[in-house]
C-alpha cells in the first residue's frame, strides 16, 4: 500500500495516512505517560494531554522538526473533532433529562451568575485592551470563558468524600445546566459568525431566533428521543447480539452530531443532547446479558480520541506569542476575569452552604473554552482572526491556571466547611 | 463550527466532517444489524458489514442517492484503513512468536501449499481470459487468492466442539503460517508495483531483495520488540495508570505500522508484528491491577473501525459491473480456483486426519484478499487499472462465497470424522 500515491500521482492520502499513525502513536502514548505524570501531582490528565501538544506543536523551538503538515491535515482534524464528540456525548451520558429538570433553583441561579459574569468580565477585557476590534471579538472572548469544566471539581469531591454535601449537589447541578447554557452560548455565536460571513446583518430578532433554534433542537431531540430510545433498545435486546448496544448508541450520537450540524448548530450540541437520551436504565437488561454500561464500554474508545482533541488544541498554541509584548498581560487579565467570574456563583449559594466552596468548584475551564478557542482562531472578521494566535495562547493558558488551581483551593475550602458544616444526609432521591 | 468553512472559505474540511458522522452513523448500525442477521443463519458478520457496503455503494441503482463523495473521502479513506491496521493487530494478538516456531511441519505443509496453489491457479485464470494484461496483473489476481481468512473456520470449530482435534490444530497451525506468508506476497506485490511505477525494471534480484526486507522487518520487529516489550510494560506498570497498557500497546501497533510504510511495506505488517510481540503474558500483573485483557479492550475500538473497512471494500463494488458479458464467468472461475487452491491443502494431512476437514477449513478468504483488492484497483499499469471494477467485483463475489460455504461444508466434514476419528487428546503445551 505504501506504494500507491506514486501510481496516483496523488502522494497526499498515504503520506497523510502515515503521518497520522505516527502522530497517533506519539499523542496515546505522550499523553498518557503524561496523564499519569500529572495525576501524581493531584493534577488532572487532561492537563499532562495539553501540555504534551504545546510540547508537540513547538518542537521547532527546541531545534525539533516542525508539524505544521499534521496540524493542517484535515484527517486529523476530523479524528480530534471526533474526540470532542465523544467527550461531549460522554458528559451527556452523565446526566438524564430528569436530572437536568431537577436540579432546583440555587443550582440554577449558580449556573447563570457563572455564565453571565465571566462572559460580561471577558466582554470588558476585550474593550479594554483590545479596542479597536469589533464587538464580536469581544463577546468571543467572553464566551471562551463562560463554560465550567466540572469533571476535575467532582474527582477532587469524590477523593475528599465530599460528594454528598450540599454544596457538591449544588455544584453538580449547577454544571449540567452550565453545559446546556454553554452550548447555547456556541449556536449562539457560531449563529452570528454564519450571519456575518455571508454578509447578512444580524439584528435582535435574529440572536433570539438563533436561541430558539438550539433550544429547540435540544428540546425536540431529547423528548423524541427520550420517547423512542427505549422501545429502540428494547428491540436491540431481542436480537441478542453482543455489542449491538454500544453500536446503536454510537450511531445515535453520531447521527444527531450530524443532525446539529446540518442544523447549523456544533456537532458537540448532538451529541451532548444525544448522551442526554440514553440512560443506562434503558440497558439493565443489555448488561444482565453481559454487556458492560455504555460509558464503561465506550472508554477505549474515548481513550484513543479524546487525548487526540486535547493534544491537538494544545498544538495550536504558538509559545512565541507568549514574548510578544502585552501578551502575558493580556492572558493575566483574562485569567483573573475567568476566576472571579465564577467566583460569582458563591452569591448563589443558599444560607448554610459554603459560597467559597461553590465558587472554587465552579472555577475549572475545559473542553467548551478550548472548542470556542479553536473554533474562534480559524474566524476572519474584516481581514483579522476573531481569536488571534496571542488570543488563542492566552485562551490556553487561562485554562490550564484554573484547571491547576482547583484542586488545592477546593480541597482547603472543603477542610474549612467539614470544620463548620455538617454534611448533608443522603437524602431522598 | 458549522460555519467555520464559510468563512475560510473552504467547504471542505466541515462538509467531510458532516459526511464522516453521517457515514459512522449509517456503517455502525447497519454494519451491526446486518452481522447480527447474517449471524443468525450461521454465518459470520463480516459477510453482513461487507453486503451493507455493497448496498450503501450502489444506492443510486434504486434510485438512492450516491455516495461517491464519500468514497472518495480521504478521512474516510484513512479511518478504513486504521480499522485495517486494528484488525491485523488483533490477529497478530492472537498468536506468539513461540506459536508460530513451534507449528510443526505438517501445518507448514499446508500453509505453503495452501498459498501456492492459489496463487498458480489464479495466475492461470488471467492469463486464460486476460490474456492481453501484463504478468503482474496476473500475479495479482492470484495473491488475491492467497490469503486464508481462518476466524470463520475458528468459530465453527469452537461451536462444533472440535477445537482440540488434531485436524484443528494442523489448520490453526497453517493459518500463522499463512499470515506471514500472504503479508510477505503483499510486499513482493507492493515492491515490484513501486519499481513499476518508477520505471525501474525489476529482476530476480529486486524481487529476492524485497522478500528479504518483508522477512527482515517481521524478524528485527519480532526480535526486538520481544525483547524490549516486557521490560516497557513492567516499567509501566510501576507507573500504576489504569489504561496505560492499552495506551502504549496501540502506541506500538500505530508505530510499527508507521515503521513498516517508511520501510516501503504495508503498514498491516507493521501492525501483524506489533501484535506478535505483544502477548498477554506479559500483562498479567496489569489484569491484577484490574486492566481488562489486551483483545477484550480493545473490542469498542475494532468495533467502530474494522466495519468502516468491510463497509467501504463492500461500496467499492459497482453491481453494474456483473451486468457486463463475462464478468460473472470470470467471478465464478475465480471462485472455483480459490476453492480448489486450498484443497489441496488436504495433501499435507498427516495419516490420521481428514484432509477434507483441513481443506475445507482452510477454504475462507478474507481481510487479506480484500486488502489485495483495494489495492490493485488504484494501481495503474500500462493505463490500465490492475485490477479493474469488474475483476474488484469479481474478487469480493470470490470471498463472499468462501466465506459463507466454510459454515455448512465443515460442520458436515466434522460429523463424518466424529464418526471416524477419535480426537486428540489435550496434549503437552
Amino acid at each position: 500500500m505504501a506504494t500507491l500515491p506514486v501510481i496516483l500521482g496523488s502522494a497526499g492520502a498515504n503520506e497523510e495516512q502515515a503521518q497520522i499513525l505516527l502522530a497517533l502513536a506519539f499523542v496515546l502514548a505522550g499523553a498518557k505517560l503524561a496523564g499519569a505524570l500529572v495525576a501524581r501531582l493531584g493534577q488532572p490528565a487532561v492537563l499532562g494531554e495539553l501540555l504534551v501538544g504545546v510540547l508537540l506543536g513547538n518542537l521547532a523551538l527546541l531545534g525539533g522538526p516542525s508539524l505544521g503538515a499534521l496540524e493542517a491535515s484535515e484527517t486529523f482534524y476530523v479524528l480530534a473533532e471526533l474526540g470532542a464528540i465523544l467527550l461531549l456525548f460522554d458528559v451527556g451520558l452523565e446526566s438524564t433529562p430528569k436530572e437536568m429538570l431537577a436540579v432546583g433553583l440555587p443550582a440554577t441561579v449558580v449556573a447563570v451568575l457563572g455564565v453571565a459574569t465571566p462572559m460580561a468580565l471577558g466582554y470588558g477585557v476585550g474593550w479594554a485592551l483590545q479596542p479597536e476590534a469589533s464587538w464580536m471579538t469581544h463577546a468571543f472572548l467572553g464566551a471562551m470563558l463562560a463554560a465550567t469544566s466540572v469533571g476535575i471539581t467532582a474527582r477532587v469531591l469524590q477523593d475528599a468524600n465530599a460528594i454528598r454535601t450540599r454544596a457538591a449537589r449544588i455544584i453538580l447541578g449547577a454544571a449540567v445546566i452550565d453545559d446546556v447554557l454553554g452550548l447555547v452560548v456556541l449556536a449562539i455565536i457560531s449563529g452570528v459568525i454564519h450571519a456575518a460571513a455571508t454578509g447578512v446583518a444580524l439584528g435582535g430578532g435574529g440572536v433570539v431566533l438563533i436561541v430558539l433554534k438550539a433550544l429547540g433542537f435540544l428540546v425536540l431531540a431529547v423528548a423524541i428521543g427520550s420517547a423512542v430510545s427505549p422501545r429502540l433498545f428494547r428491540q436491540a435486546l431481542a436480537i441478542q447480539s453482543k455489542g449491538l448496544v454500544q453500536a446503536l448508541s454510537l450511531s445515535v450520537c453520531f447521527g444527531l452530531a450530524w443532525l446539529a450540524q446540518k442544523a447549523g448548530l456544533a456537532p458537540i450540541v448532538g451529541a451532548f443532547a444525544a448522551g442526554l437520551i440514553l440512560e443506562d436504565v434503558h440497558f439493565e437488561d443489555h448488561i444482565k446479558l453481559g454487556d458492560r454500561p455504555l460509558h464503561e464500554s465506550l472508554r477505549p474508545l474515548t481513550a484513543l480520541l479524546v487525548p487526540v482533541f486535547f493534544v491537538r488544541m494544545g498544538m495550536l498554541v504558538e509559545l512565541e506569542n507568549f514574548l510578544e509584548p502585552g501578551v502575558m498581560g493580556f492572558a493575566l487579565l483574562l485569567t483573573v476575569a475567568a476566576v472571579i467570574g465564577k467566583w460569582v456563583c458563591a452569591l448563589g449559594a443558599p444560607r448554610g452552604v459554603s459560597g467559597l466552596t461553590v465558587g472554587l468548584g465552579m472555577m475549572p475551564r475545559g473542553e467548551v473554552g478550548l472548542i470556542f478557542a479553536g473554533i474562534g482562531a480559524q474566524l476572519v472578521l474584516g481581514g483579522e482572526p476573531v481569536v488571534s494566535g496571542e488570543t488563542y495562547a492566552a485562551a490556553v493558558f487561562m485554562v490550564v491556571v484554573t484547571t491547576m488551581a482547583t484542586p488545592p483551593l477546593l480541597l482547603w475550602s472543603l477542610g474549612r466547611d467539614a470544620r463548620k458544616v455538617v454534611a448533608a444526609p443522603p437524602g431522598p432521591p
